[in-house]
């Protein structure tokens, strides 16, 4: 990773969002995807913009996206983008969406960019060199005690099974009143910057959850499997992203 | 209720606003209630603000405030306050909380605002009047086909018992992709400006829901418990608000 990388993920991120905010609670065209998610104009627009920039700049370079595909696979260095991950917030005109895009270099996410293009909130992970939040460095905060943490996760449905149980022993870990549902993308932002404690999630894809990342553990937090471990590209889907290290234990105790 | 009335409520907002505006993402106080609720120093700054305007200007009103209780109880106008509508939220560094101010005249809301003092959005409604967004006309939109409504709820957590089934009844009505969690008071504004089309709700106080009705009502939706029937002061807490009116038969069945 360059300082060129980190300039073209800015620009990437620059893009995506002058192509959502015109459509942000305005109109646009909709439809359902195979997996039961929704696609919106806007999304489509924002991956379309982002693939322009990469395939005129980096020609070499592969990109994951989740509305258009994979390009150059195998290429040590790809780009994944995710245009709109919270497509349900954004139809909703809630500005807690966000534009997701990594750079991974042999698989390893290297540079993430989580960016709310409404509120104009960007956070830039980058392995090795901290994170920032609009430019500034962000910090995750200490847990001492976890049943005093915030707990994050989008929606109850994406836990089916003994997944549910797994989830539920988080959530009666913690004060019911302290758990956030909504959010996507944006919840981890905020374990980054040291508002939220843990998330917890299941069904995530690679263009999920790469960008998360670099952002997370840029910031001092850690994200892993449900069994602890790092994420990689053959990861099951299920997340936990911590703000505080030390907790580990704890929430995969709790996880039963 | 008069222009008087409408200037007032507007400087209210403004000050729960200048009160919250600097602990949002800061350093604050917090404590647990009785309900196992949280209050932080926001909340309590934020209705202290505006007591302090009521106290000052409108000595005979009444006020029903959720962290300072009543004055002048019975009074034929009151003041209802909520400082801040998903304190979860506000703890949690996310722009999706509110501050509610209604005016109940004989025990009727006339009056509510719904204010967002971080994004800068603010919902007025006025029975009679129409329903205002920053300023502008609000418009619920219609909703055609119950099963493409973006359904909106705050946490699973709030419905216990036989409402599981009531709310999972309308959860399997529509889209699972277009079900938001968490926002609170924000998501009725989102109904009123045509974005969400119904929320689903239970457990709710009086300082909860007098400041939504004229709101949804004065943009052209409904607001009404689970039978149907308008909300007052006696209602028990469950609550429907739906931007298309005519779709109240299709949450009542699906509610079962």
């Amino acid at each position: 990773m360059t300082p060129a990388d980190l300039q073209l993920a800015n620009r990437l991120a620059d893009a995506a969002g002058a192509a959502i905010r015109p459509l942000f609670r305005g109109e646009w065209a909709e439809e359902r995807k195979e997996d039961r998610s929704f696609v919106t104009e806007a999304d489509r627009a924002a991956e379309a913009a982002m693939r322009q920039i990469i395939e005129a700049e980096r020609s070499e370079d592969g990109i994951i996206g989740e509305e258009y595909g994979t390009r150059n696979e195998g290429a040590g260095r790809q780009w994944v983008l995710d245009p709109i991950d919270g497509t349900t917030s954004f139809i909703a005109g809630r500005p807690i969406f966000g534009t997701l895009i990594a750079l991974l270099q042999d698989g390893w996410p290297v540079l993430g960019v989580i960016d709310q293009p409404i509120a104009k909130e960007r956070w830039v992970g980058r392995i090795g060199e901290g994170t920032t939040f609009n430019g500034k460095p962000a910090k995750v905060r200490p847990c001492k005690d976890f049943s005093d943490a915030v707990l994050g996760t989008t929606t109850p449905h994406q836990f089916a099974g003994d997944d549910v149980d797994a989830f539920m022993g988080v959530a009666k870990a913690v004060a019911e009143r302290k758990i956030i549902y909504g959010g996507d993308c944006y919840n981890y932002g905020l374990v980054a910057s040291g508002h939220v404690d843990v998330v917890i999630e299941a069904g995530l894809k690679i263009h999920d959850f790469a960008a998360l990342v670099p952002v997370v553990e840029g910031a001092g937090g850690t994200m892993s499997d449900w069994q602890g471990n790092p994420l990689d590209a053959g990861s099951d889907g299920r997340v936990i992203a911590l703000g505080d290290p030390a907790r580990l234990e704890d929430v995969l105790e709790a996880m039963g």
